[in-house]
């Protein structure tokens, strides 16, 4: 049985509501803690967020290393990820430019190395986040959990580990290995399922137990790499708008607790 | 630069054709090898590519071991394999029935080994194909290189091997030093190329060069690996169907050499 107060959510979940709506509906929910994306943010968000009585277990996200500007974007998202108290900067690393993957791989190793003392001096740590492969040709070459393990080792720093989000790693018949020698490593843990059929490559995902992911196992694997951190409910899928707000955020708590 | 007499057509790539009418259209443009589905085939599908002159580098599928009735219709594939000639059968193993991957593994590789027996018999190769980790919930719990040649080691016979479609596995990191341990354990291969952005998870694929596979470098990774059989050309596209045969015959040739 799961800790009803790991729970957090990621709002891009509920990104059709504004920052202050969900804050606020997520108060009166019970669920104490959230992760917002920073197309959500403004100057008055950390200040909602404070007097609401809500933690920030990430912000979402840096990244996007093979893209021009990079750099300095990167430190922007630090900065706010310190200015909100989030413990976590979610990375994602950025597609190839051209038909090198190598390339853009070692590109985002460099980037990832230069933005790390940057976010150390701010006290955020950087979450290497694998996505599922078929994101790699949009938004990153970084697609196993192995390839961002041994790219977080190789950065060794407190600084900088990897986030386990279920639906980009559920399929890697590596998962259990990797997991068993990833203690220190995982920085976050995001949830949703996998649905069967699955009918579009970004928004098509489920809430936990629609799917095909055996979360409780992975949740299992994550604790025995010495995470007990925030889980956060991670759902991008349009169909969640159709719900009324009370409604949506009772069936993602009583699903967190079953799963 | 390639030897032109290695392309084989794929003939989902042309679905929207009869088998006849592909048959007689590869032959007029000097493709010499097919590669058909199986819901393609009738009872006059051997004899008709025989006579246009035709070579079979494969069919497609066999597999689906999660399903019930496996075992009849796979044996039956093998026949129909030997009947056209075809040496290798494409084995798209089959979803998980339930969030077990785990065990969906385990009887597939159960499946291919009692299958196996009856293959060598007919003189067909089985090739185990892993697909991308995307069609995990629908169509293949094997999604990864690495877990098919692990697999086609274990069973440890010349009538099994591994299919390496681009399409795939390019995006995985260890591709090259899976390939440089696949000696002898390659049974085909499959181009088409990754499209970006991609709309669908099914039949979303492009042309060779229209992507952002290296395609080229693949192949000598595979070349290296001792493979240097027929290349099949298989590219799921509805798009294609708009285009007047003889012109995507002729822009699939000349792609195919100039990759």
């Amino acid at each position: 049985m799961i800790d009803p107060a790991r729970l957090s959510l990621n709002l891009i979940t509920v990104d059709h509501w504004s920052l202050a709506e969900a804050v606020a509906r997520c108060a009166a929910a019970g669920i104490a803690t959230v992760a917002p994306w920073r197309h959500q943010l403004d100057g008055d968000s950390a200040r909602i967020i404070r007097e609401a009585g809500l933690a920030v277990s990430s912000i979402c996200r840096g990244g996007f290393f093979t893209a021009p500007g990079a750099d300095a974007d990167n430190r922007r998202a630090v900065e706010q990820a310190a200015e909100l108290g989030a413990p976590v900067l979610v990375l994602v690393c950025g597609p190839p430019r051209d038909r090198n993957l190598a390339a853009a791989r070692a590109t985002i190793a460099a980037g990832i190395e230069r933005l790390l003392p940057f976010a150390a001096d701010h006290g955020v740590r950087l979450g290497i986040e694998p996505l599922h492969p078929m994101m790699v040709g949009e938004r990153s070459a970084i697609v196993t959990l192995g390839e961002a393990l041994a790219l977080a080792r190789r950065l060794d720093s407190p600084h900088v580990g990897v986030v386990v989000d279920a639906y980009h790693v559920f399929w890697d018949p590596n998962l259990e290995s990797e997991l068993a020698a990833a203690d220190g490593l995982i920085a976050a843990h995001h949830v949703c399922d996998w649905l069967v059929p699955t009918t579009d490559l970004l928004a098509g995902r489920g809430l936990m137990g629609d799917g095909i992911i055996d979360l409780p196992r992975l949740r299992r694997l994550i604790e025995n790499a010495g995470y007990n951190g925030p889980v956060e409910v991670e759902v991008i899928n349009p169909a969640l708008a159709e719900l009324p707000a009370g409604e949506l955020l009772a069936d993602i708590k009583a699903r967190f607790l079953r799963g």
